[in-house]
């Protein structure tokens, strides 16, 4: 048996105790033939796996009346796997989402390093720097990468630290952004711990 | 005389009290004949501008010791005008300097609406919204809509906010702004107040 995580640049697959990851553009699912167990939130996938019958998405065991429809089931389920604390995905987008007492209380979404790297290259060729995440983010920037990597990380810090909880980072950029959250815990197996839980509850496993 | 303050899309004049702009692909400033004192962020016209001498350009008359090597002559001309207090200009990039008893302090770069905007339709389309500006930021969002604005906007005001100090908006977008800062001052002559200071300093009004 196999558990995947189906994002918009990778599948992430779980066997056992064992992390793997395949390219979206290239990973061909048909050639899987045992039973996986599958969140996805990239519609074209989602259209071809519909069709493959060792293929089981989850979302249709999901308790829907504790989110919002469109939510990413990604976000869904890595809040199942939180009791309390606030949770940053840290992918393509940038996912924080909050949990009190194993209730969902709502969340945002923020774009993600490469995403936003692209962002500011695009409003100027003077913006186009990578960012500096060992930048100190309690003096105010006097250079340009500074300047650009404070916009980029420190208002998702100011907004993050202001809800006061504890954080758990996951998601494939969890370690850079550890650098800004020294504090956090890093998870990179949340999204499979919520798979699990929700597979118990839903007698698959 | 004019005075005329180039951004990255459009050419913003004052003639006496009068506003008006004209799109950086469209206008020729060779049918312009009188004096203009200018300051410009765009490398390309500036350097068309460079061979008309009726334009004159601001940037040599700046005391560049108070700031830094590639900051952009808009943020320093903003922060000229100002004595106490964190400047927001929101343009094509959304620009936040401190200045505290006339010394400038350090500064960040944001994305602009319209570059945000694109950053998370290229993540997802299930992203493509616009923001809105009314969203409730007391509240963790619970739809697609807010939950994208409250990651464009609350992060940006949280950090903002952290400052205490007084707030000053300008720029293209300030009047949208002000939704989410209603404390803030808006002054759209900030930059032609700061170019006035520049050219009283060096004696050229």
């Amino acid at each position: 048996m196999l558990l995947c995580d189906i994002g918009n640049t990778s599948y992430h697959f779980l066997k056992e105790e064992l992390h793997f990851k395949e390219s979206v553009t290239q990973f061909d699912p048909v050639t899987i033939k045992e039973q996986v167990f599958y969140i996805c939130v990239n519609p074209k996938i989602k259209n071809v796996l519909k069709d493959l019958p060792n293929w089981i998405d989850l979302c249709e065991y999901l308790d829907m009346a504790k989110y919002y429809e469109t939510m990413g089931v990604d976000r869904i389920v890595a809040s199942e796997a939180v009791e309390d604390g606030i949770i940053i995905d840290a992918g393509s987008a940038v996912t924080v989402d909050i949990v009190k007492k194993s209730v969902f209380e709502g969340g945002f979404i923020y774009p993600g390093i490469k995403a936003m790297n692209q962002t500011y290259k695009n409003i100027s060729s003077a913006l186009d720097y990578s960012f500096n995440f060992e930048c100190d983010l309690d003096i105010m920037p006097k250079n340009s990468q500074d300047a650009i990597s404070y916009g980029y990380l420190k208002t998702l810090y100011s907004e993050v630290m202001s809800h006061n909880m504890d954080i758990i980072l996951t998601g494939g950029d969890a370690k850079e952004f550890a650098k800004i959250f020294p504090d956090a815990k890093i998870d990179e197996s949340l999204i499979f711990k919520g798979m699990k839980k929700i597979m118990k509850k839903a007698d698959l496993c």
